[in-house]
């Protein structure tokens, strides 16, 4: 099934069925007034959200509504936890080789991950506000899933099984902000700003064979001020799969219910892919031509991310976000 | 006013107002189920939960109990961020002297802070379960404030202004986990495992003349298996006051109702005060012997963390663990 969450001026919005053509959407408040609330006792809200799914579908959902993904917040507009991983190692691979660093070998065993801010999500609409262009304002197309409570402990083969939704995000980073950051070793914190979610997150199940082994084989394309930049295959290059993932952050502490897991951004070692955020394309610039051409997002700027299925239909609906100055 | 949550078995915890002396609580479920419900909207809450407190304190609350720390989850038992400084930057210093690490000296005026998971905090008496004693396993005594909203861009002149309420925290620390982690670039993941806070979080206008600068000036005690090891000033020796640490939090992106900021380890140059986290004296012991003679934790050590008023009485209770190991 597929689940949105509606704008109606609370911190949490009102969680929405959304119809598999993504036409109609159906609020769920008769069953759970929030997905995080869903998620607290999913196999108890589930089937009833799945039943709500079936009759919209069938054109028999009462009160059904036309979906717009401008009334969407992220389906979880704030969580209790946003973990990214860095999956597509070629990525990292690339970035250090542009500034003639080695890469350790753990990096292709050991997951990079780090812990993101989840107190503010963009809406998959929303603008995307920063202080300064001199920030160095990059997009970052990966995708995530949604889990179920992990145990401590609980290893990568049965990590999987609490994996409950899937969605799109753009993780949106400040570049410049980056080296000194990471200089200090304790991580992202100013350089990763507020991150936004595709409109729509759903179930494995309808996602059919596109999803196996721990993995999501579709391409996540990436339009920037219209034009298409990135078509990376986002089951190819994935050295993590996600249950891999989850069992990383599950190794000394437990993993609770509506816990975000990214995947890092999308990257293929065909470079013919494009890319699916500016540092890639700089890094490879670098490499080729000793310098970086293409500069970081303007005000004004727009980027756009969704996902199709083999037939051509969109999965998650768009991340479509327009960058500006903050008013500060 | 000083606020609790009692464990009922549900996620969230109900919230309660506990008296000053705190010897009695009652239930605020007329007026807020959770605390997050009530930071949500503080500005309507907080005059019914001090009419509540008042009372209370008067002994005319109806259906006021007998407050018991062991029936405490943390005031927040999880939270949409948990973003933790490091404000005693003698600490740092230390500890890298300890390991012949020149410190950076942008680190006495650019704060270092770590995002912290957030899904799943520790109640103030819950044991601490770890896999292996070989985790180097350590306790670290913080003060920490909840905030309410912060727009992006907000100075540390009026960031104060946002503080809401104040806890201790226990925050876990896995010393031998942190060279591997730290050496990746992304910060701490592993080597962070679930944190603990105080019982009761407190408004700031109840510290009296102990709060002010942004700083709580009192004892931060320490007492590892029944005996005292610390007893640091932590209103001495903090480089960045709260105000300071949540205007950094808030440089690129809004800070939402409900974050925790921590003031990280609390450490005096006055070594006679004792240690607030082990891995302090292990580099105290390292610099004079060349060795590090203190051990971590084992399974079954217990850590008690308080604070004691200017009367001598408890301001925030005990955080009381114990470690053990988990079960996997």
């Amino acid at each position: 099934m597929k689940l949105a969450t509606i704008k109606d001026g609370t911190r949490d919005g009102q969680l929405a069925v959304v119809s598999q053509d993504m036409k109609t959407a159906a609020l769920a408040d008769g069953i759970a007034g929030t997905l995080q609330r869903a998620l607290d006792d999913w196999s108890f809200h589930a089937p009833q959200l799945q039943d709500l799914y079936d009759a919209l579908n069938q054109g028999k959902a009462r009160h059904a509504f036309d979906f717009d993904t401008y009334q969407c917040m992220s389906p979880l507009p704030r969580a209790y936890q946003w973990a990214d991983g860095s999956s597509y190692v070629n990525h990292v691979e690339l970035v250090r080789k542009a500034r003639n660093a080695d890469m350790p070998a753990t990096f292709w065993t050991d997951p990079l991950m780090y812990q993101g801010g989840s107190d503010d999500f963009l809406g998959p609409t929303d603008d995307a506000l920063f202080g300064s262009e001199d920030w160095g304002i990059d997009f970052e197309a990966e995708v995530a899933v949604i889990v179920e409570d992990v145990p401590m402990g609980r290893t990568a083969s049965q990590a999987g099984e609490q994996i409950r939704l899937l969605m799109l995000v753009n993780d949106w980073s400040l570049r410049n902000l980056v080296p000194a950051e990471l200089a200090k070793g304790f991580g992202f914190f100013q350089s990763k700003p507020a991150t936004a979610f595709s409109p729509v997150a759903v179930t494995p199940d309808e996602l059919g064979d596109a999803w196996h082994d721990g993995k999501l084989h579709l391409p996540i394309e990436c339009f920037w001020n219209g034009r298409q930049v990135g078509k990376a295959q986002a089951g190819e290059d994935m050295v993590f799969n996600f249950p891999q993932l989850i069992a990383h952050m599950a190794k000394t502490r437990r993993v609770r219910t509506g816990s975000i897991v990214g995947s890092g951004t999308v990257s293929n070692k065909d470079a013919s892919r494009g890319y699916s955020c500016i540092a890639e394309v700089r890094a490879l610039e670098m490499i080729a031509d000793g310098k970086a051409s293409t500069p970081f997002m303007k005000f004004g700027d727009r980027i756009r991310i969704e996902m199709m299925d083999k037939a051509g239909k969109s999965v998650f609906g768009a991340i479509e976000q327009e960058v500006g100055a903050s008013e500060v």
